[in-house]
């Protein structure tokens, strides 16, 4: 029904792609990639290699077309949003070497992480020079809005990867606990991005908070997704294995509302296998069937369809059409994707 | 010379301790301790488990130690001081915690490491929470003076971190080399942490730029002076054995210096010896000797003398006699301190 919904407006229904919704900023999204290049500008050698690295690892994007969208939706996308975008993926980025190297990761987006090209070391430093790059950028531009949003959000990231950490193979966790990670961890960031974009781009106060709240509906919505492709996401497709969240002790929605549903018995056996680590051996597919079959991916699916209602509702004062219809996709995709 | 031109001024010769240097900001240094503490109050108790760890491994608070005194330079340790020196602290903390969790140590004032009492996923968590506690203590007191100059020295520190292990084990390193990253590493944020305090005490523009020149020459011969000690520092004082930089493939002043001096033949057999890493099989007294004797521990002890001394000159202009007293005991301390 959700996805009925999400899908009202779309006749026939086609699902979008990233190049698609960034057609109203084809221009400034240019500009951000030579920008993003120049932030590994440096004397300092192993900084330009994993840029250089990371230039052929090529992310989504997904957080500066955010940025970007947000500010055009209010006119303009002016040089601090470009600077925003640059910051906010610049953020996402240094977290994503940190967590990469915690998690052992070998690969992501299908070529090897900076802990596995580079070496532990290299990424424990990288992320902190990205992260200082970030704020230096903001501080020479004078930034200060900018800012302001962002110490917060990466002070909440920061707290809710260690939470990660402290729940780690807690088989007990509860939904609200699994929402309050992925609600710091992730949708904080875009809701910041989301909300420094419209800010650049001239928004009032109240359509801020509106892309604030977007911004925190949608990043929701798409965690959910992904913590879905750990159980159903190929390797070809997603550049990494499936069943790594549960290999690193991370237990995701599916997994906890199955655990929910289920009959006591097939309870105790799964909560059993999980703690011997017998999903490793062949038993994988249990488990896959045991989150399918006790309702924890429909419902995991529900939840991100009504995230993602939630985050279009935001978008109704939105003035800039095609913005407004390049956001509404971004919902979509974040929803549909398939990495 | 250089010492006793530092000491000209003190008969009878006593060398500072933290504690006699920290008479004139006494109850500002008891409210920083509180603030201090209040910065690991939250609600994931790994963040207060590492906070009471890091309370046992208590630092020297030498940093924070200056940054208060210069503010009391000029008058007043008020409210932005008191958060400069916390804040300041905090962005030194997360760095050593990072550091150490790079460098694989064990042990660091006497105490375990959080890489080693914890393990090394909190050690890097744990860093960037940190950081991003400090600038999310910036953005909510509206300390934007502060911030521009930290984010600066953070990102400065980050590439000092980096191009360190890119010299990892360069035995051809020059002294130039060597205090271009001991200035990024160590300098740049004492320097930082000295003119915050000056603009938080009302210093002029003049004013606070003579107290970032003098944190920055402290910094240098502070860093020396710790570079000094890995060569003769006894464990039970340091907190650490001796020999772990060279272990570590860091290349200091001394022994820059000495394969600059040495004869040939001794300087090649040196190079040998450290390339095959045979100063860990009872050959680490061949490299302190090597050290001793071209006259590399002899350089740089003059070099932080001489540092010294163009620090304590930057202090000509400090109104408050007690402050300025104060912070040359500083200094005297920096470079004859035992740990």
């Amino acid at each position: 029904m959700a996805r009925a919904a999400l899908n009202r407006s779309r006749v026939p229904v086609e699902e979008p792609t990233l190049e698609t919704i960034r057609i109203p900023i084809a221009d400034a999204f240019e500009q951000f990639q030579a920008r993003w290049d120049d932030a590994f500008l440096c004397d300092v050698q192993l900084v330009g290699a994993v840029g250089a690295h990371l230039h052929r690892a090529f992310g989504k994007r997904f957080r500066p077309t955010l940025v970007l969208l947000a500010a055009k939706a209010f006119g303009k996308v002016d040089e601090d949003a470009l600077r925003g975008a640059v910051v906010v993926e610049l953020i996402h980025t240094a977290t994503l070497i940190h967590d990469d190297s915690v998690d052992k990761s070998l690969i992501r987006r299908g070529l090897p992480t900076v802990n596995n090209a580079f070496n532990n070391d290299t990424a424990i430093l990288m992320g902190d020079y990205l992260y200082s790059k970030a704020f230096s950028i903001m501080v020479r531009a004078r930034m200060y809005d900018a800012m302001d949003l962002l110490a917060e959000a990466t002070h909440r990231m920061s707290q809710g990867e260690l939470r990660q950490i402290e729940q780690r193979n807690r088989i007990d966790l509860t939904e609200a606990e699994y929402m309050r990670v992925i609600d710091e961890k992730t949708a904080c960031l875009i809701a910041a991005g989301c909300q420094l974009g419209a800010l650049a781009g001239g928004g009032s106060y109240e359509a801020h908070s509106a892309l604030a709240r977007f911004g925190g509906a949608v990043g929701l919505a798409f965690q959910i997704t992904d913590d879905l492709f750990d159980y159903f996401g190929a390797e070809s497709v997603m550049g990494k294995g499936t069943g790594s969240d549960l290999e690193g002790g991370k237990i995701t929605l599916p997994l906890i509302k199955s655990l929910r549903n289920a009959p006591e018995r097939d309870r105790r056996a799964m909560v059993d296998m999980i703690k011997n680590r017998e999903f490793r051996n062949g038993h994988w597919s249990d488990v896959v069937r045991f989150v399918t079959e006790y309702g924890g991916v429909e419902y995991s699916h529900a939840r991100s369809m009504e995230l993602a209602e939630r985050a279009e509702d935001e978008l109704k004062h939105v003035p800039d059409r095609d913005a407004r219809e390049a956001l509404r996709d971004a919902v979509h995709y974040a929803v549909t994707r398939h990495r």
